[in-house]
């Protein structure tokens, strides 16, 4: 079977599984551990930009522990009406938020623009009887596999900021999307998280095991998130296994490599899908308009993917996604 | 240096890693793997009653999410003044609880009897402006290393029941207390977590990596306990690396060989301390009474601990404690 | 000036200021007097089936606290979008119900038939990723001023339970609703609330201070109701002044003349609006398209009321309106 | 029968309801009448200093809103173990604070000097695992009828400042507390709340309905305070009935006249208690040693009360004692 389900449970990467191992000897517990300790430092290298940053063991947790630190329990969070945050984390947000309210804007490929924002908050009555909006939850790359550029970021960032809200990005596919900005890791990591005040920098998709890194660009805000993930239950006493993850992903820009080969295997794909694209294919995933005869047709030869609706299917290319395996959904493809 | 500062940052089980690499290919997402899926029924094996088990990366998690099934947000859960949720988890029963009040009951080595609880309990008002207890939450074994009896445990649970509260059971180290209640493992799963409702079984501080179990009696509260878990982010994509650890642990009754092999190094220990013990030593913990010129010296010998208060000091062994580090202990505080 | 901006702060009842201080006396504290002991009957007298009722000063107390008892909260609330627990409470039910989600229904005239629930609850994937409906909240009447009838209710209520679903009234105007189905108070009662499980039974808008009533068919959840009343500050130490207030307006079926003659007052004014009106007049409520300059040329004539978008104007009218300034209304509008 | 059982749910005085009855014309709903408007000039005049006052129902409600402007939900309140917000609250505190913990200190009548906030928060490890405290609660007067002078209030404050610890009070006897303070209602309130940051001032057991004010003397905490205040169904929408209260209880200072009546009866029983007294009489409440068969003997004349414990009584005075019940009651404990 060659499988294009998704990204989420494909394998560990090997060198993430040798710097677990590493870490196997002792050190202080939870994040007192030389490799926890490392993580700011290797962001703010990476992003050019002083930043705190802290494992957690799902993009649920990341998202939500950043959210705590913009939005007060009686506040709100733009999003998109897609938008995972929305759709698919059970609810979690309005756990760690205590009651704090999705406001859910439209917009083209799950992706948001300031006016999309404006013409929904902008009706909100400034009044108690109104929940406000204290911040905005952007995904990068968009639920249908859309990136925001620089260009598009700086605008949002200053929309955001002349309304005093955060700005938040979901980067459950961070690395997908910063892999089509720039061959540079420091370059397309910079571009892909411009001026937004704290990200979501997913890793599990792309080889990691269980560790993703909430990455606060305002470093003041590290204490609140850590308070708020210890009573989260997401501070794990052997905390020095999920750094060792994070390292070994960024080590040598193993994020980029991973997500640039995902991200070739989608690209090829797309060639072969002409106008049933439904989004344009900017990452790692691609929604393709196929009847039900057509993905009948693909499943008998062989290929693994869930169905979009009536009319489309959804395809998930991996950092360990065989190259044949894509080459041969792109002939499958065109060949309907 | 020969350490017996914590349990909880010790190495992981060689088998525990193998299990882990095992689970590396391809599964359903999230719980929904084959992994996953088997722990209802190995459990209820073990403990020789119908329960259902849920993986969570942390202990904290555990007992949060076990409570949930039983505690209302105005309810509260008594437990000892001295009890892990009260002192070490940040606060989170109150954020997984929604406000829900610990009360605080004191009793000998951190345990309660049920006399214990009725003196803190008989004086509640039985009207609104009073918190009215839900659940009663005991530590097996004890923040002293102590262990409750399967008597203990009976007439624990008749209380509980009497008053229709919840009896839920901390067991961050549940196999160092079975350890010593028999060489058989079911036998001794049964009678540590005798009538409990719900069990937080532990395995990261006995040669796991970040997974523990919550143990749910009445299988019908696993679905409240899923939606929850969910929703506090602790639903990992890749959970069969989780499930993997935990039936690691269970395969060949490793979890029971290596509480022996801790409680037995604690056991060589205690036999040096006679007088000096604060506690019973039935785990694998020990509190020492030792002046601070004794644990200087103790230091001085290559032997790391945590001092406890101005006149004791506390020394945990693990799994992986070499014998011969703890015979040396053993014969260092003989000496003094 | 003549006012038909809203009748949430028109004046106090005269029979209301006499029950109150009549309550002077005193007697046991909180809900412990004979007044406030008293409601449980004369509501089940007057639905004609058995309930329990508990006073509180708002209505958006009222909405939550009668929602706690049937969402969890990882649950979800299934309201109008244009509903007033979703626009105009603060995020009171996030708060109330602990972070639970309201999703959001579209139907015609903020009312909602099963078919639009069921258009949005089918989708929702039963795992544990997606937040299940616990609760339908209808308003009666509906934000627009539009009822339910006892029919709508039946097929309401049998959807609900079928998908074990709780049913919730926010009745802000439920005297108003009610006064459309029948001149005798029991039939009005029972038809308007039909079959719902839960009633935010409304005075305040119809006469009263500052007391609603929590009703709640199923009695059993008093008990939970009243739990959360004191935690959410709501049990007054004077309960007795809420009781009486309540009592008053039931008394003689003061209730359901105050809303007669608010309707009355509304439909004299729409005989004037012809094909002005954009939803049914069947209640105290009008929307009427109107121009800027008409709202002008109403405005200057002494008729106070609120803006409705660019195009419309909002009247709502009140117990306590003149008959003489609604007929004036009616005549301004007519020769527009 | 006279009634010394509590002050709770004594008459409400005339002047509130011709103050109430005055607010019976139409002004602007929720807070934005004249009499609501009128509340931060009224309370900056008395205490001297800058603050915003919002009207609330209940004390439960003003305790909890005021602290939710210091405390956030990962933190904790220092309060007496016996305070009211811990004992008599229903778990409020956790609701409004969402899961924000009390942490009980100990200390003479039901008071809280520096040394027993330290004693209690020193030994917090600075960590994550540890609820830190964020700000403090003390009761003016307590809960055993004792007060804080102004230099005690002095050395708390520089204490909690010094912690970076807010500093709450809740006077549901403020009035009690400062009639004893001097005959000068500016000087008298100044100085029962020296330096506090924030204050819920009782009027409701002095005289009033149902309405206390949450007094914030950084009123740049207003705003938050009321986002709070609607988000719990607090927001009445006939709010001037409330301000109405309030104003009127300031009016001519009977706020202090009506304490200094209570205070005056209850310092006539103190007097004939010698030794029986369990606590100085600094307010409106006593508790008296007696025993059972002297407790029987009081109620066969007439003296109604609650009994504290087995050997002791607790009576409390009112604005509304007659000076001839608390005579009697003086004579009949010398009596015995």
């Amino acid at each position: 079977m060659s499988q294009f389900l998704s990204d989420n449970n494909a394998a560990v990467h090997p060198d993430v599984w040798a710097a677990m191992q590493a870490a196997d000897s002792p050190d202080a517990p939870y994040d007192g551990d030389a490799l926890s300790a490392a993580l700011d430092e290797r962001f703010s290298d990476l992003f050019g930009r002083d930043c705190a940053a802290l494992w957690v063991a799902t993009g649920t947790a990341a998202n939500c522990l950043a959210l705590a630190t913009m939005v007060q329990p009686h506040g709100g969070v733009v999003c998109h009406e897609e938008a995972h945050i929305e759709v698919d984390e059970g609810g979690a947000p309005g756990f760690f938020l205590h009651g704090a309210k999705l406001m859910l804007a439209s917009g083209t490929s799950a992706k948001l623009t300031h006016e999309d924002i404006a013409r929904l908050i902008d009706p909100v009555r400034d009044d108690v009887h109104q929940v406000q909006p204290h911040a905005i939850a952007i995904t990068q790359a968009s639920e249908y596999g859309c990136t925001y550029s620089r260009d598009e970021l700086s605008t949002l960032s200053r929309f955001a900021h002349d309304r005093s809200l955060g700005l938040h990005m979901d980067g459950a596919r961070f690395a997908n999307a910063a892999a089509g900005m720039s061959d540079n890791a420091q370059e397309a990591a910079s571009q892909a998280a411009h001026r937004v005040d704290s990200l979501a920098f997913g890793f599990i998709k792309n080889g990691g095991l269980n560790a993703e890194a909430v990455v606060l660009f305002d470093p003041q805000q590290a204490d609140l998130a850590k308070y708020r993930r210890k009573r989260a239950g997401h501070l794990q006493c052997k905390g020095r296994y999920l750094a060792a993850q994070i390292l070994a992903m960024l080590e040598g820009d193993l994020w980029l490599a991973n997500a640039r080969h995902a991200n070739a295997a989608a690209t090829e794909i797309a060639g072969a899908c002409g106008g049933r694209l439904m989004h344009p294919v900017q990452a790692n995933e691609l929604f393709v308009n196929l009847s039900g005869d057509e993905r009948e047709a693909l499943r008998k030869q062989g290929f693994d993917f869930y169905d979009w609706g009536d009319d489309a299917a959804r395809f998930v290319t991996a950092w360990n996604t065989r190259a044949d395996d894509a080459s041969k959904l792109a002939q499958a493809i065109a060949a309907l």
